[in-house]
């Protein structure tokens, strides 16, 4: 009867807590064990394609936000519910946490192991930018970023222009892009849960600097998707 | 009239044996020939587009499995028949070995044959970890990482929340996100047949840790489609 | 009620200048901060999905073109109108110049900032191109890319044969293709506004070679959608 | 009117020649051009992304086949008229030697030119093979690469069981799964309309060994394509 049943509340909040862990686990993952190897290709590739696959498997369920930024955007821009807000927000940073819990984990039991690795996977800037860029790049990046990721998603959800099946794969690939611009600035959050589940093991500098990756992708995430609103979603020249 | 025919038994098989030859030929090959020059990144997309290519060409007649992990957590969920798990099991194995023996034909005719390349693509923990991690390390990701994958199974293919004809573009690309997660910790395996088709050419070390690589996906591959069956295959709010 | 309306003129130079500016922060942002992380490949990415993306997210509002070679075309077959070439010409010109300066402020606050990196991202020949290449190299490979560009445009768009929703990830990764083949012969432009939006920055060498960056594209772009149009468009064989 | 058109053989013909051209640029031009940057991640990309974009964009004029192979195979298998196979076939490999052509005047613009870099792309075994695989391995993997190709191009495009605009995608990335596994052993060919065009330009060794890269990929794919026809073309249980 699944066919026909709208999702609890219960079902979405699991939903968003499921697909921010495969977020955390696929970057955070990708980020530790392997971007030695791979670059930031690979972990942009990992960001990009957790989130495609996550949207496509419980986009249907629950929106498939994985991302505090994108629920507030959507709710600021009228396409979300206010009260669903909270639950999804908490919902996120605990299935984010869990991902970073369970890497952990996986780490714990290498060899030479070192709880510091997720200093290097957090989100910051000056000593925490991978290429060294102020707070002032920082907050460019990530608020820039953070509106262009919104900007596709209004776009590709935009009721009358929809992408149907097709949203999650932009969704997701925007991501790809976007590490691939601010990942030495900035570590590429574009999401304060995916910064939140990294900094609560990075250490003090990591933790100091975290106000600034919740505040700059909620900016960004708001920005973007008001000026969607403002621009795109007037009634226009109405043909019908 | 193939259009309007059911598929035999024999050509559910035998598309399970093909596509498996396909998964294991294509993330094998790509691993003993290729990884020296594109690193992880270069088997992490093999993976994941043999499976996606393999589920778009043989999904519509067998379901597109090729990996006991997936065949029996859709069983454990009531997705798919328990008659026809036996038979399905034993064509991804058979699939994937031929596949290894095409490959040590391939490299048994090239200069400085070592068939200890096939123990450098077994899967398994401490020596056989190329990041050197131990066993629990390995039973966390692989556990983890089976789960997750069973998660997008079970998500795009659900009934009435269907992602359609992108379901086989999400399933492969789930496995190229967890490739480049588990990639340095365990090798990467998720599927039993993909480890045993490695293993009986690899080597003491590798055959006598086989049994992890068995064990762990198909734990993992319980757990996820249980998990989500319970969550959200819940009749939940009917509204029809 | 935007299901039913037309975009007014305004949405639509404000979706090309939307969509350019996301081509161009993507495709030189990566180059800037990730090429000497990821190689060419980051940035042939960059360019394939910033396209894609766009595309999807406002090809139903623009058509997507956010390339004045694009734009001339598709006016050229008769795809498009030409009252509207100028307007969409100059939004693509702000966008892109808008992301250029989005990008120096990054930039102009990291450690050692040096403008002249905007020189190395601009197109152009000799000393210009990355590969050493000559003038004719570079009209060749920007002329003949441009026209394969259109090709591909012309057909996934073409009424009847239409790729539907498939339309922008084809054209996106034409994009990618394309950069594999010109990155290092032209620094790979296929867009005026691409190139002018780096040029502003890049010094005088960049700007004096602008004029080919504007050229080749535009003359490959028209000869391109005019092939197509001849060849494919003809009435042919009528079935019906 | 095109919208009911049947396209004319000119078209036909016309599509492959286009078709194989941008086959032949993209991979040939990646492989001369940046596969020094890229490595051989790069060149899997670019064949892969240029059939797929090819065949979104004349598919639905010629069929989209871009190779003598698939074009063979699918007329064994009864899916293509043998009257049109010869034309299909010189169309081919004369857009492949065009793109070869435009290369060369790429390249002979160029610094330190040399023509011997064809010969670097061309496919073949012993010194001709990347990896320095005698003529048993090359066998071996272009026969069963090419009889995968036609599996997944049989599948995908499979009346009742077709993957709908999917199949351009899956054909494509079956591709870049193959240069993974065959690159190093063959430098990737499954294709004599591929081999031609590199091995005109490519030097004595090149063309005493062409016959191979004519041979085997048409056996492989017409080996594909019987077996698949024999085990899933079947009448079966009839349903209906």
């Amino acid at each position: 009867m699944a066919e026909t049943a709208t999702p609890t509340t219960g079902q979405k909040l699991t939903a968003e807590l499921i697909g921010t862990f495969i977020l955390v686990f696929g970057v955070i993952g990708a980020a530790i064990f392997s971007s030695a190897n791979t670059g930031l290709l690979g972990v942009a590739f990992a960001l990009g394609l957790a989130v495609l696959i996550g949207a496509y498997a419980f986009g249907p369920i629950s929106g498939g936000h994985f991302n505090p930024a994108v629920t507030l955007g959507l709710a600021v821009a009228g396409r979300f519910a206010w009260r669903e807000v909270l639950g999804y927000i908490i919902a996120q940073i605990v299935g984010g946490i869990l991902a970073s819990v369970v890497l952990l984990g996986v780490l714990s039991m290498g060899k030479n192991f070192d709880i510091l690795v997720f200093r290097s996977v957090s989100t910051g800037y000056d000593e925490l930018s991978p290429g060294g860029f102020g707070i002032g790049s920082f907050f460019i990046v990530e608020i820039v970023a953070t509106a262009v990721f919104l900007f596709v998603i209004m776009g590709v959800t935009s009721p009358g222009r929809a992408a149907g099946n097709f949203a999650p794969l932009a969704i997701g690939l925007t991501l790809a892009v976007l590490v691939l611009v601010a990942g030495m600035v900035s570590n590429g959050s574009f999401n304060p849960a995916r910064s939140i589940a990294t900094a609560i093991f990075g250490g003090p500098e990591a933790l100091s600097q975290l106000w600034a990756s919740i505040v700059a992708p909620i900016v960004g995430g708001i920005l973007g998707a008001l000026i969607y609103k403002v621009v795109f979603d007037r009634p226009a020249k109405l043909t019908a």
